[in-house]
């Protein structure tokens, strides 16, 4: 049985990771390790400057599960060097989140540093979004599409990258196209800071806004949503821009 | 004057931004947007559940300063669409980081987050680290290294890319022996969390750990570091890792 590590960013007690865990459960030997609270946009910060508690709980019947009071990077962290520390994890997932972590929204996602925190040590991982932010959304469709990427993932060797980007449109089963490798959509978020005054006459700024596509690439992610497909973005850690590596000779001495 | 933002994460009273605050004055008009408290390793983390503020403040002569209680992606946010909100920004420098941001460091790092998060909407953008944790850390060279390269992204129109990550070894101006463009290092942290025992029993992790290059390219920032020199690796916001696009072609469907 394969040991399979689920975590997520919207925390232990979201619908998502539920479902997550109840498709999981089929195909391998699962052990929980989120956040103790809701942590969306986090990115991949992690917690230097204070310590991180590991509660063992029993959120889910039979599954050993522990909640932690940091971010999904530091629960990936602490799984690898404390709960796993005497077996493999031989594959990660994080999710399935509520909203989708298609195009840039992968730079603050939360779910997808989970993930990456994990791939970054060579272990196969998959953040799984649903193009849905409520609490209540549905999961159904998600958990049939979570099965076939599980079971794909545990049946196949892959010998470049170890990371991937799943995110399902808000459709029922039945609609969902398939499935479709595509890339990063080249998109922007346009922000509109909601202006207020707090209950003791402080100034804030809320943060809000709307996505808006630089292009329409027929392979991007965000279009393969949109046209009723799965989409399947192989990612990674080295932001290196390759094609602009002649660009800045000029500043070489 | 080009328009030049200012900010870091470190906090707006480290030594490091006062030190690029005085470099940054001399090509333009200058305005810091920057954390009021330090925020290493937060990475791409965004405020969304709580409102933001923003206070002017006079901690660096003569130059206008925002200091905002969110992370330093949230500064660049709130620069970019309240600040700036009626002019352009020319460039957006972060830093100059206490430490290194090279090889892996980039994804934690909260520089190189508000570097990203301004170049995303195409303003030229550096983010400046030193190799040298220390609080007193010795800028001086950091200075003339940081003099360089805003000169000459200021001077010179890029076509492709407008994001760079700058670190800078900790030696002497006349030890450092030029300005190389590298790729990101590929490397890892090996964690080891210390535990202990709070002042209430409860028992803590607190994240620690060692950093290993998987290999020693010549081409890497890691590696033009350890030689003595400036590293500078174009980057960007794209993780689609395009080498594994064919490895995933088993999923579709």
């Amino acid at each position: 049985m394969p040991n399979i590590l689920v975590t997520n960013d919207d925390g232990i007690n979201a619908p998502g990771i539920a479902a997550l865990v109840d498709v999981a459960k089929q195909f391998g030997d699962v052990t929980v390790v989120a956040p103790d609270s809701p942590q969306s946009g986090q990115g991949h910060a992690i917690t230097l400057k204070n310590p991180l508690r590991l509660k063992k709980v029993s959120v889910f019947t039979d599954i050993e599960s522990y909640q932690c009071d940091g971010t999904p990077a530091d629960c990936v962290k602490l799984a690898k060097y404390v709960i796993f520390k005497d077996k493999p994890i031989d594959l990660c997932i994080s999710g399935i989140n509520h909203g989708s972590n298609a195009s840039l929204n992968i730079i603050y996602s939360g779910t997808m540093s989970a993930a990456m925190e994990a791939s970054i040590d060579g272990i196969p991982s998959v953040g799984f979004s649903l193009d849905d932010f409520a609490y209540t959304a549905d999961f159904s469709a998600s958990k049939l599409v979570a099965e076939q990427i599980i079971k794909g993932m545990l049946a196949n060797t892959v010998t470049t990258g170890n990371l991937i980007n799943v995110n399902i449109p808000k459709l029922p089963y039945s609609q969902i196209k398939g499935i479709r490798v595509c890339t990063q959509g080249d998109g922007r978020w346009e922000e509109n800071f909601q202006e207020g005054t707090d209950p003791h006459g402080g100034k804030y700024y809320w943060l809000t806004g709307e996505f808006h596509l630089n292009n329409h690439d027929p392979q991007s992610d965000i279009i393969a949503l949109r046209e009723g497909y799965v989409s399947v973005v192989p990612s990674w850690h080295d932001l290196t821009n390759q094609k602009a590596l002649n660009s800045y000779k000029f500043l070489e001495s």
